[in-house]
C-alpha cells in the first residue's frame, strides 16, 4: 500500500462537518480535543513510570491516590471525595522461585529454573520452600480421578487458553476457576503446593498473577503461576513419563486489613444534582507490572472524560462522578463502599461506565440495562459509528460497577476494547506503559465522553 | 481485570453451535482450523525472515515469486499460474544519507545529520551529492507564495499527519499528493532536490518511503522523506530564523523494465468454472523493511483462504484464483496485466476480494459495488459479527483489483482492519515480522473466507 493518489478508498462513515447536528458536533470537538491532547499520554506516563505497579495497601496505592486526587483537580473537578474503605492487604514479600529437578535419559540429575508469581492473596511457602513431587493435571475431572495420588504432592494445572474462541475473555472465563479455586481444590486432597499455566495465549515464558480465594474449611497451600515456555518443557517431561519433583519458594502474607480511597472527581449537576452518573476504572494494579493496561489506561480514561468534556465548557445537567475505585484486583472493596455509602445515602444512581479491559482500539459497550433502556441507547448508535465504538451489545459492565446494579439497578455499561491482545500482558510483567496504543487508547475515552455526554443530556427513561 | 468468576462479562454475538445453521457452522469451522493452525505464522515468517524486503526487479523478488508458487501448490492450488508482466525496475542504488549544517547562537558552526529514505522511483544525487539552502514549505500554498524563492535551493515539505481523523487512511490520503508530486512542483520554481516529513503519526525517526511521478517536462529531482523527530529539530532551527545548508546523497536508478510475474494459484469451479472469483494481495515490497503488514498480510491471508477451503474439503461452484499480484508498490503492473489478459481471454470475472491495508484486527470490508449486489452481501452481515468483521461499507477496495472494476465493473471488496497502527510501519523500515500480531492477522483471514465462501455459494446475482 499503496499507489498514488489513491482518493478515499477503504475510508469508514466520517464525521462529516457539513451534515453534522449539534450532538454529532460537540462528539467531534470532543475527539479532536482528545486526540489533540498530550494530557492523557502524560497521565498515563506518570501514573506507570512515576508510580508504577500499586497493589492495594503498597506505598505506590497510596501514591496514586494521591496523584488521583491532584490530577482529577487538575482536570477541573469542582471537588475530589477520598472516600475511605477498608481492603486487604497481601504482600508477595519475597522474590517467588521454583525449580524442578527430575533425570535425564543417561540418568543423570537436571534442574530447570521455572519463572513463576505467586497468586495474590495466596500463602506462602516461606524460605525453606515446599519440596515434593508434581503431578499434571488437565483439569477438575482429571483432578477427581487422580485424587487418590495427589497426598504430599504439588499439583501443576495444564489446562490450555482456548485459542479458538474469538474473544479472548471467553477463553479467560473459561479457565479462571482454576486460579480462583484451584489451589483448596488440589488441597482437599491432600497437595501441598499448586502450581499452573498462566492465563495468557502469547509465546514467552512470563508468568500472569491473579487472585485466588481459599476455601473455609481446607488447609491454604501455596499457589503461583508459570510462563508457557516452562509448561512446554514440564509437558516434554511428563509426556515421557519422566519423575519431576518441584521446588517452590513463595512469601506470600496477608496482612491486617488497611485503609484505602476511593478517589471520586465531581462535576455538580445543573438540573439535577441529585442524580448521579458514575464513570470509573480502578486505581489499584497487581504488583509485577506498571498496571498499565490493568487499569491504568481506564483511569486516564476516566480523567480524560472529565477533562474534555470541562475543555469545551460542557455543563453537565446530572452530577457525574469520576471514580478511581479502590482494590478491584483483590477484593473490590471500594467498589463495595461506592455502592454502600451511595444506599446509606439514598443517592440515586441513574448510569454508570466502567472501562476495565484494556487500553486497546475500541469496538463498543456491553450494556448491562433492561430493553427499554438499551431501545434508547441504540437510537444513538450511529454517532458512535465514525470513532468505531457502535458494536452495542449486551453484558456485564464491569466488576466495580456491577455494584450499583446489585443495589440499584443502575442501568451501566463496560467498554469493549479489541480484546486480541489483552491476555498477552494481563497481570503479567509486561503490563506496562510501551505496550499501550496511546491513541487506541484515546480513540475509548472519546466513545466514553460521547456516552456520558448522550445519558447526561438526554437521560435514559 | 478481573475479579474471581467473573462470567461472561463484555461478551460479544458469539458463534453458538446450537444455534447454527450450514453456513456459520461452516465459517465457524473455518475459523477454529484457521486459529488453530500454525500455516499462517510460518507463512509469514518465511516470507519476512527469509526472504525479506522484495521490490520488483530484485533478487528477492524473484525469490518470494518461487516461494509463493510452492506455497500455493502446498496450500492445495490446482495449479499455479506464473503470469508474466514487465514491471519498473528501480535501484536505491546505495545508502541515502542526509545532513544539514548551520551556526548555533554562538555563531559556531553545527552539522546534523538526517536519518532519510530516498522515495522510490526517484533520481538519485549521485555521490557527490546536492549542496545548497534548504527552505521550508507547509503545503503547496505556501510553495507558490514562496515560488521566487526556490531556486538553487532543496525544498522540505513539512506537511503534518492529520492526527485528529480517526482513520488514519484519511490522513494519509491527505497528504500523500506532496510524496507523489512535490519533487517536480518544486523542481517547476527551481528547486534542486525536495526533502519531506515522512507520512506517518508515530514518534521516533524512521523515515517512510513510497513512489513518487515525475511530471514529464520538469526536470528530475532527487527526493527523500525523514522521520519525525528530525522533522523537529529542522522546525526548532526555521522558527529561529536560523539559515540551514542541507546536503543530500541518494543514489536512485529506474533501471529498464523487467519481467515479473502474478502467482496465481487456482481452484477450478464444479458449476461454473468459467466464472471467476479472485482473491489477492501483493508479493512486491519496499526495500527497507520486510514488507510484513504491506504487504506479506494480505499475501498470507490470501494463501489461508485457499489453505483452509482445502482442508475443509470445499468444492467451490466457481473458479477462485488466488493472485499474489506483482509490482503493487511502483507501478501495479500486475494488476494491469491481470486485467489486460482478462479482457483478451474474454473472461468472466465475477467478484474480487484484495487484502492491502495492513494484517491488524479487522473491522470489515469496503465494497465497491452496485446497490443490488450491495444489499445481498448486507444480508450476510451477521455471519460476520462474531468475528468482528461486520462493519460494511461503501468505498473503494484496493489498487489491485481496482483494474478489474475499469474492465468489468466487477463488483469487489478489500479487507478493513483497524487502521490505528498502520503508519507506524507503513514502508519504513519498522515493517517487520514483530510488527505483525499474528492472532489479528488470522481474524482478517477469517473474514476473508467466510466472505469468498458465501459469494461462491450464494453468487451476488
Amino acid at each position: 500500500m499503496k499507489n498514488f493518489f489513491l482518493v478515499l478508498f477503504l475510508l469508514p462513515v466520517v464525521a462529516d462537518a457539513q451534515n453534522m447536528n449539534e450532538d454529532s458536533l460537540f462528539i467531534h470537538q470532543i475527539a479532536v480535543n482528545i486526540l489533540s491532547s498530550d494530557a492523557s499520554y502524560n497521565n498515563l506516563h506518570y501514573l506507570t513510570k512515576n508510580i508504577g505497579g500499586r497493589l492495594s495497601g503498597s506505598t505506590n496505592m497510596y501514591k496514586a491516590e494521591q496523584w488521583g486526587e491532584q490530577t482529577l483537580k487538575n482536570a477541573g473537578a469542582d471537588n475530589v471525595i477520598m472516600q475511605e474503605c477498608m481492603v486487604p492487604h497481601w504482600v508477595r514479600g519475597g522474590q517467588d522461585k521454583a525449580y524442578i529437578t527430575y533425570k535425564d535419559a543417561n540418568g543423570k540429575p537436571q534442574k530447570y529454573w521455572l519463572n513463576v508469581l505467586a497468586l495474590g492473596n495466596s500463602v506462602g511457602s516461606g524460605a525453606k520452600g515446599i519440596e515434593a513431587p508434581l503431578i499434571r493435571v488437565n483439569n477438575f475431572d482429571d483432578l477427581e480421578a487422580k485424587k487418590n495420588e495427589l497426598k504430599g504432592k504439588i499439583v501443576f494445572y495444564n489446562v490450555p487458553f482456548d485459542d479458538t474462541l474469538i474473544n479472548t475473555f471467553q477463553a479467560y472465563s473459561k479457565n479462571v476457576i482454576y486460579r480462583a479455586i484451584g489451589a483448596s481444590r488440589a488441597a482437599k486432597y491432600g497437595a501441598v503446593a499448586m502450581l499452573m499455566r498462566s492465563m495468557t495465549n502469547t509465546p514467552g515464558n512470563y508468568p500472569h498473577t491473579g487472585s485466588l480465594r481459599y476455601a473455609d474449611s481446607i488447609k491454604k497451600i501455596p499457589a503461583a503461576a508459570m510462563g508457557l515456555e516452562d509448561v512446554k518443557k514440564l509437558d516434554s517431561l511428563f509426556d515421557k513419563n519422566i519423575t519431576v519433583t518441584a521446588s517452590l519458594f513463595t512469601y506470600g502474607t496477608m496482612l491486617p486489613d488497611t485503609i484505602a480511597h476511593n478517589v471520586i472527581g465531581e462535576l455538580k449537576g445543573s438540573e439535577h444534582p441529585e442524580q448521579i452518573i458514575t464513570v470509573g476504572g480502578h486505581l489499584d494494579s497487581w504488583d509485577p507490572a506498571e498496571g498499565a493496561n490493568d487499569d491504568g489506561t481506564g483511569i486516564v480514561q476516566t480523567i480524560e472524560v472529565l477533562r474534555v468534556l470541562k475543555a469545551l465548557g460542557y455543563q453537565p445537567k446530572h452530577t457525574i462522578q469520576f471514580v478511581l475505585f479502590a482494590n478491584e484486583e483483590n477484593g473490590t472493596r471500594g467498589a463495595k463502599e461506592y455502592a454502600a455509602m451511595a444506599k446509606k445515602n439514598n443517592e440515586q444512581h441513574i448510569f454508570a461506565l466502567e472501562s476495565d479491559a484494556g487500553g486497546f482500539t475500541p469496538r463498543g459497550f456491553a450494556f448491562d440495562c433492561n430493553d427499554i433502556v438499551m431501545q434508547k441507547i441504540n437510537s444513538w448508535k450511529s454517532f458512535f459509528t465514525p470513532y468505531y465504538g457502535d458494536r452495542f451489545e449486551k453484558g456485564e459492565a464491569g466488576a466495580d460497577v456491577g455494584y450499583l446494579m446489585q443495589e440499584f439497578h443502575t442501568p451501566q455499561a463496560g467498554l469493549s476494547p479489541d480484546s486480541q491482545r489483552y491476555f498477552y500482558i494481563h497481570h503479567a510483567a509486561t503490563d506496562v506503559f510501551e505496550n499501550v496504543d496511546i491513541r487506541e487508547m484515546k480513540l475509548g475515552a472519546i466513545n466514553m465522553a460521547a456516552l456520558i455526554y448522550l445519558v447526561d443530556k438526554y437521560g435514559l427513561q
